[in-house]
């Protein structure tokens, strides 16, 4: 193993080092909007200038904490170069329609008929297309709630859905959470108890949403307990997302996923959105594509005059609905393949840190595992879950310490094992390297 | 010339189809982002469908309402399907700056510091780069305003301006009417008295925006002019836009433009703050590609985090970095050739029309004629401007009223001419078989 990079960054530079800006120099909304240049930005910075290479940078940061899959990066790359999918011609050269490519539209659409089986086809009349799932849901946050309304949403979650409804849109995401003890299940009662607290406090509670497969916990969820959520919510009126952002990353041969899309007479039609995107399950963030669907005209008119402001190229668009519809290597090949890949790394990396001593949360989905490292932490509080994650750091490897998934019990972390095999490789080396050396240390009491 | 189609739009389809949402089902804030598919929807839809085209569709409509440059199609094309500019790697595929490539910024930044010649190089640092300039704007007014507040800008002017800082953002966007009789010259004097008409009112000005060159007057303004408005937007401290699209878009030999960004000593460095992109002058509004120049650390900071909801794909900022790096071709070859190319349109268009009996307002800069057709209209007012509008779409050419940009004299339309030159051509034809048809009409009483 070639010895890592040591960090550069200390905890002192996590500080804002951006002043308050002057009276009136910027709206009133957007000191809200601020960026201050601490923790995960100069982290990701640094990250993504030294980033771990074999060849080239042995010595590189190993980034497990970024919500990648490469499996499947040269099948993408060559099916998109080939012949004259990104290939500009006049016809995706000028303006288009920004709500999305008819026939992008319309490749979704069949795809997830396709795979979703609904009882009616999807509609490509149903879909809106933005540049991403960040959009989408900045989008919806613009289109259902009024600054200061309350979003639910269960965590441990990804960190951005915190940011994304908020950020911008000005709505206060509200975190359900799920009990470590309980293995992280969702339970109905605890949200209907927690939307009635919020009204009884007199405050509009909007939107639930939910990220399925769930992202970090990797569930997915039987269509009676969504059927269950779902009235929750019908009872109350407030509108449900449904994130299904790895609803093609299922690792777990014997689980079939129920898509909301695939749903009979749901409780709420008028107020159930659900996103989908290229991102994850084709590998392709950089295409900026994600997709809305909703069968409510006022949020479709409102997402399509906003599609504006969130518009995507017609020629990545072209592109991408190009994978879709060649049913041939989009069916038959890719998704079957992704997956069985993605079994493949997910067993590895599971079996070599239960070797490691590390407790992995067994999860179906997703691209990442959900591990508890708390055996390995003196007293399990966030102080020393994030001296262990800036162990990791200091050790060349990148986790997501559960703190920024708003996971309510220290000494979790995400853990991204959809990478490259010899990158993961290292990465799983360098985990066990600084547990050993940490373990030692905490043996001698030297630290 | 072939017969053309009859367009099938009424004025009774230009209602509203969508009835207002029941209570409570989206936010709102969004009421004002609804958007009926009315006129400009159905009219663009229209089009977009049935285009002229001289061998597949000759009887479809001519657009010369939308603000394209197809003059130098072939060329761009070339250089972007050159060798591997448009080829994906594993670069490129995955995530990124969201708030512009590196390889962009620096490119952008040379580019501008080339031909603008400023006293100190344009920073990279202080670009940042979104999905189109509409997005651009839509994110200055969150930054910039509150819901209500102020933004004045000269008119007659490209009508999204109003939907852009509103629709999402909700400022309110105040015309400062130019005069027909003044031959729509900006008025210092004017300008200064309607922010003071609007501060005494009790309200919020706080911004004021500025198309240099002018869409549609096709002005460009002198630094002496320019540096009086930014003395005065200094004095109330109100920000300043200055959306520099068509920069490049020159076709007057004899014509320096002076852009902002080469400017010494601005009267409020702080609160100016420059737009610029590749829809226009590099032809390839399917990109989108805006960028935004500003020194104000808290500006650049609200707007990096909102790029994270309006990034364009690394592809296709790669790609268009290419064309600025490539000094050669773009330097000494596409920026002298696309001019020469508009310098000869623009007189091939103005020749015909005044041939006609049109009356064209002289132009330096931009992409279209600003053009007076009083003299065919009974009398002045907007709704035989919009009676003379039909009957151009129902003669197969489609111009823009000038009732939508926001012009105060009815009988002035935009027409773009930097289409293809035989669309040119037969667009002419077809407004002159339109205007002859309508006079002999006038003529015989018969309308």
């Amino acid at each position: 193993m070639a010895s890592p990079t040591t960090s550069n960054i200390s905890k002192n530079d996590f500080e804002e080092v951006l002043s308050p800006p002057p009276p009136d120099m910027i709206s009133k909304r957007s000191y809200q909007t601020l960026s201050f240049p601490t923790f995960s930005a100069q982290l990701a910075e640094e990250i993504r200038n030294n980033q771990y290479d074999k060849q080239n940078n042995p010595t590189g940061v190993v980034n497990l904490a970024i919500s990648v899959n490469q499996l499947m990066e040269d099948e993408v790359l060559a099916r998109l170069n080939k012949e004259s999918t990104l290939t500009l011609t006049s016809q995706h050269q000028y303006y288009n329609d920004t709500s999305g490519l008819p026939e992008l539209r319309k490749a979704v659409a069949n795809f997830l008929t396709r795979h979703h089986k609904p009882s009616e086809a999807i509609s490509p009349e149903n879909l809106v297309v933005m540049n991403g799932l960040t959009a989408c849901l900045d989008a919806l946050s613009h289109t259902l709630c009024d600054p200061g309304d309350v979003v639910i949403t269960p965590t441990p979650v990804y960190g951005r859905i915190f940011t994304n409804f908020h950020d911008r849109a000005g709505a206060t995401v509200i975190p359900l959470p799920c009990q470590e003890m309980e293995n992280f299940a969702l339970k109905e009662e605890d949200l209907k108890s927690l939307i009635k607290q919020y009204l009884d406090d007199g405050q509009r509670v909007r939107v639930f949403v939910l990220l399925h497969p769930h992202n970090p916990l990797g569930h997915v969820y039987s269509t009676e307990q969504l059927r269950n959520i779902m009235k929750i919510c019908a009872q109350y009126k407030i509108h449900i997302v449904i994130d299904e952002i790895y609803a093609f990353s299922i690792h777990d041969r014997s689980t079939h996923f129920n898509s909301v899309l695939g749903m009979e007479s749901l409780p709420d039609p008028q107020r159930t959105h659900v996103l989908w995107g290229f991102s994850k399950d084709f590998s392709i963030p950089g295409f900026r594509i994600g997709v809305i669907h909703s069968t409510n005209p006022w949020v479709l008119s409102c997402l399509r005059t906003l599609s504006h402001y969130h518009s995507s190229p017609p020629l990545t668009q072209h592109a991408a609905a190009s994978l879709l519809s060649d049913v041939e290597w989009c069916d038959d090949f890719y998704v079957p393949t992704n997956k069985n890949k993605l079994a493949a790394a997910y067993k590895k990396a599971c079996e070599y840190l239960e070797a490691s001593g590390v407790k992995v949360h067994k999860t179906v989905a997703g691209i990442f595992l959900w591990v508890n490292m708390q055996a390995f932490l003196d007293e399990c509080n966030e102080e020393n879950e994030m001296a262990l994650f800036m162990m990791f750091l200091k050790g060349g490897v990148c986790l997501l310490p559960g703190k920024k998934l708003y996971c309510a019990h220290p000494g979790w972390y995400r853990i991204v094992f959809s990478v490259k095999e010899n990158v993961l490789e290292e990465g799983l080396t360098r985990i066990q390297a600084v547990l050993s050396k940490w373990k030692k240390s905490k043996e001698s009491g030297s630290r």
